[in-house]
Formats: structure tokens, C-alpha cells, sequence
């Protein structure tokens, strides 16, 4: 399979580009080649989908659910109980309405933590997108989960899985909802498995004090002492962490999923962006789930990271357009192993087409500014990933259907 | 002219609504009237139209320039140099660039402060949206620039506008750029036109120091002493007001234009939301310019001012979904004497339609939360402004040529 792209804004320079299989095969101006499918980009830019590494995309399915209530509230009075009426169904078709959501604003790559990962797993093999997945380790310290996660999470690396677009991660969901047995367990997995490790880290306040209160030291120590660090874990949110702790982040190259939008709306606090950044530490962005954000866009998340760095810092030069883009794109790519994340020959071919004729990307003056600032969904008229065209011209397959189905899996699950 | 909406989700039920002229005359289920546009909105809600009550419209032909510098290297390096070759011919195109943007995400309503007013008004009116418009007063301490200014803002008042959709207001750039003399002189026009003052006020800490040093007293107290304050004088940013300045306001009911995005992006501070919303007073939303924020949609200001309010007060609670809706609609309208911003018999014709089937908008648990939160432009298909459908599916009059129009402008501008 072959893929032309002609006369696309690329690096800033008109060119074509060349996608032979999932790579980017070639890019310069005239390029002559025969390609199955060719696209015209005279209007447009060509540009690094986005990659959002923390998120729970079934979660789509309790939007909107109890707003403006205390945190304890909202999770007892309107997610948990409904999460428990959730059904594999349910998680298919709100995984399928949250890609959906995902394409339509550029991105082609999601970390996910949730429950029913089958489901998510054959969406993720529909749609045609990337995502890493796990069988997320959480036993609210009860002996018999212990053993019972343990057995699921071996499993589901002897499971296999129906496309190479789906990296198998381990997770552990935090330091408050994991025994030292099945973290010490997910540690092991996870290097015999020479794969990735996904935790919930230092959100809130109260976490960090609960760990001190177990272990005696602050979350970062405490995994570090489990030589759980380093530059194949990611720990989302870490938004309160110690002058030490950020030290450990930054020597053991350990990465960062940084969700702004949820840390504001739950009142979590916000991350020091800035810092992390002059301590070298790589940072992506995530979007948390739908119900604590509520959107899955990545263009929203870049323009809050930015303005929540600004403030944070209490500096206007915090928050730098182009490092907010980077750890949108190629950090995130970067962080999970994948060759993208760039538009360069040989990278993975993941990139999306902007509509430079759009009034929001309008004057051309700062290409990404206009994306971290201004541009919403609808700038973004086609997505590529792994070679393929999942989205033309703002069309992608099955949307009809995608949210009939959804809806009633809805009506469904809560009747 | 008459019009007729069929089947729309209203106010909770699905409904038609009948519009005569430019007032909405009827709302019930099953109208069976003859009108000269009918539109079936079966998928869609029909919802309040956004008010921005603080922007500088023109200021798009700016946006992108010199992001993440120092406010004064910006200004001054960047902003001040390419306002210096503003043409009227370029203020005109962007103006309507700014316009198209507004529509396309649900504006109906700007308070505009900027140059050139007669180039805004030709294209308030052949787009027709409403603004208030002004002739800004700004002398830089400069007694021959009292004088002219003073003579330009009363024959502004004199000079006939094209359509009462214009509001004509008193503009007063701010208490560090305007003498007393003009002030004064503004304040008295002002209440002989019994219309609006616009002014900055409080956006930075250096305004509310400057002001001691000029005055001895704050910003709010000064006003209050001049008599400028009152139900029509709106004041916008109002970040660093005293517990007195604040008491003043809520006294005097004057009204404030929140800007949340540009005072996160130009490090200006975050402005306490909540304490004024219990304070009673009326808190009105604006984008600012595009230069500051980049965007000019309603959308990304009601999610980020709801986040700010959060992050501000530390209290999940702030920053309400309705408390947030109620500030981009019908505070804003009624702020400018308008009798819109809800969906109502008897008032003004000015409502959006949203596409309940957009992704954005699904579930369909809380539909303002969806608007605050996970809406973007895609999600409106259709605007109407007085009685008039100004787009229709998505589609703006003349959009292909305004766009053109804008980039021949600014390109002769620049050269």
C-alpha cells in the first residue's frame, strides 16, 4: 500500500510526501511516484498527529455525570455506581465514540487504563489508531485480588492481539489502591516483558500524604526503591512532587503524562511545567478521561498546558509554544517507543492535514500557535496513521453507526 | 420576515419556536404557522447565542506574533510596530475575519475597542451581528490629543450608524493612558447618551500601582469618586481589586467583562470568580483580542474560565457549569441592554443550534456541561442574529471571500 500527499505545507516548505506501508518513504517537491491513493494538499499543512499518553477513552460514557460536586460525591454518587453498571458492550461502543472524538481532532494514539480492555482492544483494531493497553493492577490491598490480578495480568501477555498498532503495557492504577505485592509483581512483568509501565502518580495532595503515612517516604522514593524508574515508566499527573522526588524523575529519565485540564477541573492543583522542563525531565500530555475533562482533544489540552504553565510559574515565558507542541506530538510518540511523532523520512507514517484556509489558523504568521491557541476539530480535515487514511475530509468510517451504537449500549446499560 | 424552527429541543422539551421579525413570538410544540424560512431541528437544541463583551476585533490580523515574550518586548517589538501599519482597508477585512470566526462558534454580540471604528460598523452590519462600538478614548496624558479626542468622541455620536444592531458606547482606553480631563469628559458624555462606558481596569498589578502613585487611591475608588460607576459601566479584566474596590462594585452594580484566557496567557493573574459571583455582582464574559488569547470563540472561554474559577478559589465547587453558561449569554446580553440571552417569548431573536448528534455532545446527560466543557465550534451548525439566520449548516455568507479579502489586506499592509 502506497500513499501520496502532494504539495502539503511540510517543514515549512511546499512538498509532497511519499508513504510506502506504514513509513514515510520519501519528502521533497515533485515527487512523481505511482501511490494506490493520492491527495491533493494545495490548501493545507502537513503536520505530527497528536499523542495522548494518560487516558481512560470508555469514559465518554459518564460525560456530563455530576458536575461541580465534591470529589468524594461525584465518585460515589455518579461514576462508581454507574461504572458498575457498565457492560463489555457498553465499553466497546463508548471506546469506539471516544476514537471517534480522538480522529476528528488529530490524534492517532491513546495510553489507556480502564476496565474490559477486550473491547477497548478490538475498537482500537477497527478504527484504525494506535494505543497502549493493559490489564490495569489495582486490589485495594484484598489478598484474594492480589493473586486474581496477578494471574490476569500474566495472561494477557499470552493473549494475542489482533494488530501490531496495540502496544501491551503493565499498570498499576497507585501507590493508595495497590498492595506492595502486586506493584512489586508489575515491576517484574513489566522488565521480563521489556514493555512499558502506566501509574497514577502524585495527583492530589492526599496521596502523597497517604504514601508517607504507609511507606514512610514520598511516592517517587518509594517506587524508586522498587527500581520501578526509569525511561520506560510513565506516571501521570505528578503534579505534587518534592524538590527529591523531582530530582529521582529527572536522573532516571522516567516520563511524565501531564493532564492539565483534569488536574484543574478536580481541583488537583497544578503541575510546575516550567520546572520539569529545565530539569530536563520529558513530559507528555494526556487528557484524563472525558469525565474529569470533559473533552479527549489534544488542541484544547496544548492551549490549557500552556496558559496553566504561565500561571503556575508565575512567568509569561512558561509554557512555550513550541514545547507544548513537542510533548504533544514527539514526546508522547517517543515516550512509548514509536518512531513518529515528526514528519521526517523513515518515521512511522502518523501525521494530520490542516485546513490552512480555516479563519482560526489565519494569519499564517506562527503555524503552532495557531494550533496550541486557536484551532479547534474542525481545522483538522484529514488523519493518517500507520500509513493508512483513517479520516478524509473530516469523514470517518461508520460515524453514523458508531454513535446509534453507542447510544443504545447506553439506553441499554443504564435501564 | 418570519421564521420557524420545527422540533428543536427547547428550553428541555422538543418544541418549535416562531420568530416574527426580530423578536421570538412563540414557543410550543406542533406550530403550525406559515413563515417565510422554516428549518427542521430535529437532531439539534436550540440554545442562547454567546455575547462577548470584551474583544478588539480587528486585533486577528495580529495573532501569533511574538507568542512567549515579555508583555513589554511583545508590545513593543511586535504589536505596537504592525498596529502602526494598520490601514482602514486592513481593519475592515479583519473585522469580518473576526466576525465569520464569532459566528462560526456561536457569537452573536462583541464590545469592541479599537481603531477605525467606521470599519468595523460597514462590517458589523453587512454580517449581521451585533456590536457596541466606540470611539476610544486614549490621550496619553497628551493635552492636544484631549482636545481631538474629545471632539471625535462626540461627533461619533453625531455620525449616523447603518443598523440599530450598532450599540453606541463611551469608551475610556484606561486610568494609565487617559488624563482626567478626558475621563471626565467621557463619564459626562456617556450619561447625556444615557449609553455605556467601557474601560479597562485592573488587569495587571502595575495598573492598580500606577493609579495609587497618580491618584492616591485604587482604581475602583477613583472611578467611583468621578461618578463613573453604575450598572452601564462595565469594566473589563477587574483582576486585582481590594476588598473595598470590591464592595464598591457590587454596591454600584457595575459590571465586569471576565477575560480568563488572556489574563492566563499575558500572566496578568487569575481573577477571583467566585468571591465576586457571591458578592452578587454581574460578571460578563470576553475573549479579549486574538492577539492575547488566540482565539475568539465563546466555547474555550466558558471551559477555561470554569477551570481558572477552580484553580483560583481552590474549591472544585467555583466556577459552576450554569453560573459559567448564564455569564457568556444572558449577563452579557442584559449587560448591553439587551433584552436576550435565553430562550423566551417576547425576546430578542438571537439563538444558536447545536448538533446534538456531534460526538462532542454525546451523552446527553448535561447538555450545558457539554457546552462548557467539551463543545467546539463543530458542534454549531446554525446561528440566528435579530431574526436573521446569519449560517446556516455551518455555511457563512461570503466566507470564501472574506477569507481572500483578509489576505490580500494584510499582505498589502505588510509590504
Amino acid at each position: 500500500m502506497s500513499l501520496l500527499i502532494k504539495n502539503a505545507l511540510i517543514n515549512g516548505k511546499k512538498q509532497d510526501l511519499y508513504v510506502y506501508q506504514n513509513r514515510i518513504q520519501h519528502i521533497s517537491p515533485n515527487i512523481s511516484k505511482q501511490a494506490d491513493d493520492v491527495i491533493d494538499a494545495s490548501q493545507k499543512a502537513l503536520l505530527p498527529a497528536f499523542y495522548n499518553t494518560h487516558t481512560h477513552a470508555a469514559m465518554v460514557a459518564l460525560r456530563g455525570l455530576g458536575e461541580d460536586k465534591e470529589l468524594n460525591e461525584w465518585l460515589t454518587q455518579d461514576i462508581w455506581p454507574r461504572e458498575a453498571k457498565m457492560t463489555p458492550e457498553l465499553i466497546y461502543q463508548a471506546s469506539r465514540l471516544a476514537i471517534l472524538e480522538m480522529i476528528k481532532s488529530g490524534t492517532v494514539f491513546f495510553s489507556d487504563m480502564y476496565f474490559y480492555m477486550p473491547e477497548t482492544i478490538k475498537a482500537v483494531d477497527e478504527m484504525g489508531v494506535r494505543a497502549a493497553i493493559s490489564v490495569v493492577g489495582m486490589d485495594l490491598f484484598d489478598p484474594r485480588q492480589t493473586q486474581e490480578k496477578k494471574k490476569q495480568m500474566r495472561s494477557f501477555f499470552e493473549t494475542p492481539v489482533p494488530t501490531d498498532r496495540i502496544i501491551k503495557t503493565v499498570a498499576c492504577h497507585g501507590l493508595y489502591t495497590v498492595s506492595e505485592e502486586l506493584f512489586l509483581f508489575a515491576i517484574n512483568l513489566m522488565k521480563e516483558q521489556k514493555t512499558f509501565l502506566h501509574i497514577h502518580a502524585a495527583e492530589t495532595k492526599q496521596e502523597t500524604e497517604d504514601c508517607s503515612q504507609r511507606y514512610g517516604i514520598s511516592i517517587v522514593e518509594q517506587l524508586n526503591k522498587w527500581h520501578a524508574l526509569g525511561p520506560k515508566t510513565i506516571l501521570a499527573h505528578a503534579v505534587h512532587l518534592s524538590e527529591k522526588e523531582r530530582e529521582i524523575i529527572a536522573d532516571t529519565q522516567t516520563v511524565i503524562a501531564h493532564c492539565p485540564i483534569s488536574n484543574l477541573k478536580l481541583n488537583s492543583g497544578q503541575m510546575p511545567l516550567d520546572d520539569y522542563l529545565e530539569r530536563g525531565i520529558t513530559v507528555t500530555l494526556g487528557t484524563d478521561g472525558a469525565a474529569s475533562n470533559n473533552s479527549l482533544s489534544m488542541l484544547g489540552e496544548m492551549k490549557i498546558a500552556a496558559l496553566s504553565a504561565k500561571n503556575q510559574a508565575n512567568n509569561i515565558k512558561a509554557g512555550k509554544v513550541s514545547d507544548i507542541f513537542r510533548m504533544a506530538t514527539r514526546s508522547g510518540a517517543t515516550a512509548f517507543g514509536l518512531d513518529a511523532g515528526d514528519i521526517r523520512e523513515g518515521a512511522l507514517a502518523d501525521f494530520i492535514l490542516v485546513d490552512l484556509t480555516n479563519p482560526l489558523l489565519m494569519p499564517p504568521y506562527d503555524l503552532t500557535a495557531n494550533l496550541v491557541y486557536s484551532a479547534d476539530s474542525s481545522c483538522i480535515t484529514d488523519v493518517c496513521c500507520n500509513g493508512k487514511m483513517i479520516m478524509k475530509e473530516r469523514t470517518v468510517n461508520q460515524e453514523k453507526e458508531i454513535k446509534k451504537a453507542f447510544t443504545e449500549a447506553l439506553e441499554k446499560s443504564i435501564q
